[in-house]
């Protein structure tokens, strides 16, 4: 079970997230590309301190919108999806591969993940891109009960899923996050998180807002970077050695 | 003795040039690549088109000034330079290896190409940049006096040089084309501009402004798409098969 | 009946329309703002020509999309609808005090119009909007059956709606234009638009696709300046005096 | 002797400075206008908070450069300076007139001020286009020995100027600020920065890096909202009642 989490999301002179202590906690970082969050200069910066901590590195794109930073669904066909994927996915491995690394998966962003994960032709869409590409690209999705649907999807076009599921949010179900308008949907109890991801880690389980425990194929656990208390629960995690 | 064009210098729903009419006529095509002119879906159609003439693609990266077209002088420093040459340039390899092409080389465009021309620590950057991706990318540059100067800094890194002489724009001296204020600096004479390229082409000479003959080593020929002459031009040499 | 045409609708070194040729023909200039096209250049050189040719000026403004040309939905609430209306108009407005003139009335552009069209919670945001600033603005809406209730909405706030109908688009009822992926939804007939034209002053009417002559209670008559046939119908109107 | 800050420099979900804390404690805010810093909504919520607060606005206008933050030189004519000046006032204008209040006076930004500071013509512009404007906007500018000749560029137009001293920033000498580069040209001690406030109020005085005492025609003392150390200084000078 591997951790993940969104890093790179500073922008100019704006930072966002403490990429420097977060880094050196995950296993997996999703690089924003620029669209909804990152500049070039910041993306290389990002990529150097993902090398230095041996973290996998993911390109995480998003729609074109800084200011609603990627979480405004954005009305696009699958033709100008395609491009702004390449787009971003190739600007990332483009400096990945300068500096001695690659890409090792895609996870889309905010509105474009909610839109992959609803959408069955986005989700199509983004796996015949990532297929399209000479080099083997990941694609991590939201672990649910679609996960045999979605493999199916991914699996015809070569294209490996990876699971993941959120530490740091709450489930309304199995397939779905409270929504960000809910109290609590995102959790700022470091002690609960730490919980949360002990339970996936040894039982592959979450437990949602109403108390039901779920059962959960999982490959991954997402935290959010710029949430203070995911923070905390990643560095008791690192001293308690799980 | 080859023809290129700046091309995907639309964006959105401004059009700019006549792609269609000229990449029929050209060996390289220069594509855009968002920061100044283009956008994901112009750059994936140009190269499209580029695949179905046959015609070598260069990625023609540049500031990010949209409002400028990239020709304002832009103050960065080599690590910026070098981060937003990798983004655009990954970016366009992305979309050629996803339609099962690549970019042969790259073309700085603008204010980007007049300050590598002008400046060798940017121009030993973009080599630097170049160098260090794994796959071949020779670099588009003007062809000058400095012309042994350019080899020596690129070859030491084992980036080949392609040199370039305009046909459309007048020359002041060997090394310097007439500023674009100045009256003639961009020919709209279809038959000087043709005269200009066979002359190129089977003299390698140009003529500048005064009228002195200049002996100029070069490997290809930029002529300007929206310019109506020059693709007249084209036209021409084509009709007369040269 | 006046005549109304969006213009200024350039962006940097993109050309759109051929606003020097319209001008002189329309009664009422409707100018991009910055956010969907426009820049604060051409915008000011738009006034400038509005003034030398005694155009009315009305803002155009958008949603925050170039790419998209304003024409894309856009997920947004309606206080940044508000803080985005002022920003765009205060911008015109500032430009056309400057040079001793000022903007008339307001006619939202693209997915924008649409949205206030068909919500009615828009249109009464925009009209709060500007009945809050301390000038005068008139707001152009789309003539329809439903007239009477946006003129309960505009009065009660004190603001003054101008109706109009176009001329180069084809109606498929009295309430809707038939959609641009429509055959024919934009006329390309001089002669068509020159008549719509000539029916909308003498007998304000229109007539839709299907051949229905539909009563229409309107006060000027919008053409699209970037359509060839739209400006050869301005002339044609011009030469004959209506 | 009042007190300015540089407000409203967040930017879409990206935060910067503690506008709340900040605004009680001051006299002028100078509000982003989205071309540096700041968007619609940003803006419109410093002016209510400037409003609640009973603080003075300002306009600060800056280069089209969120990635440089506008601390980037920019080439551009004075007939763009003048559209982008324009632009950016009328948009904070409306906001404010809507909301019952006004710019007060326009102090430009980050490069737009150093190319004001150090450019005659610049100045000249800029104060030609505030007096272009059919309200009274004063202009702030960095008190210096060049005081008489700065008054007379404005008043021979009816601009009224406002100098301004900078408590937590090194000055190399009368004229000048120490470069970002230099260590402690941003100052982070907060009695340090408090004992200047103290001396430039009850003085007019400033204390060089070289330890140099500079008597200074000052109006009013400018805070940097993102120093904590700056923030500190401001709530002790409200709590010792200075």
């Amino acid at each position: 079970m591997k951790i993940n989490c969104d890093l790179g999301e500073s922008f100019g002179s704006w930072c966002k997230g403490q990429d420097e202590l977060v880094m050196p906690l995950i296993d997996q970082a999703n690089i924003a590309c620029g669209f909804h969050a990152g500049d070039p200069q910041i993306m290389e910066n990002t990529v150097k301190l993902a090398i230095e901590n041996n973290v996998e590195i993911g390109a995480h794109p998003g729609y074109p919108d800084l200011i609603g930073f990627g979480r405004r669904p954005y009305s696009c066909d699958l033709l100008e999806l395609r491009s702004i994927l390449l787009y971003q996915i190739g600007a990332l491995q483009a400096m990945c591969s300068s500096l001695g690394t690659k890409v090792c998966y895609v996870k889309p962003h905010g509105a474009l993940y909610h839109s992959m994960m609803k959408n069955e032709e986005v989700m199509k869409c983004i796996v015949q891109t990532l297929s399209s590409l000479p080099f083997q690209l990941s694609l991590m999705v939201q672990a649910s009960t679609e996960h045999g649907k979605h493999i199916d999807i991914a699996s015809s076009l070569g294209v490996k899923l990876i699971f993941e599921a959120f530490a740091d949010r709450s489930y309304v179900d199995h397939n779905n996050l409270a929504g960000r308008e809910i109290p609590n949907s995102v959790k700022h109890d470091s002690d609960e998180i730490f919980l949360n991801i002990k339970n996936m880690k040894e039982n592959h389980q979450v437990v949602s807002i109403s108390g039901e425990v779920i059962d959960m194929n999982m490959d991954t656990i997402c935290l959010h970077g710029d949430n203070e208390s995911s923070l905390l629960a990643l560095e008791k995690l690192h001293r308690v050695g799980l």
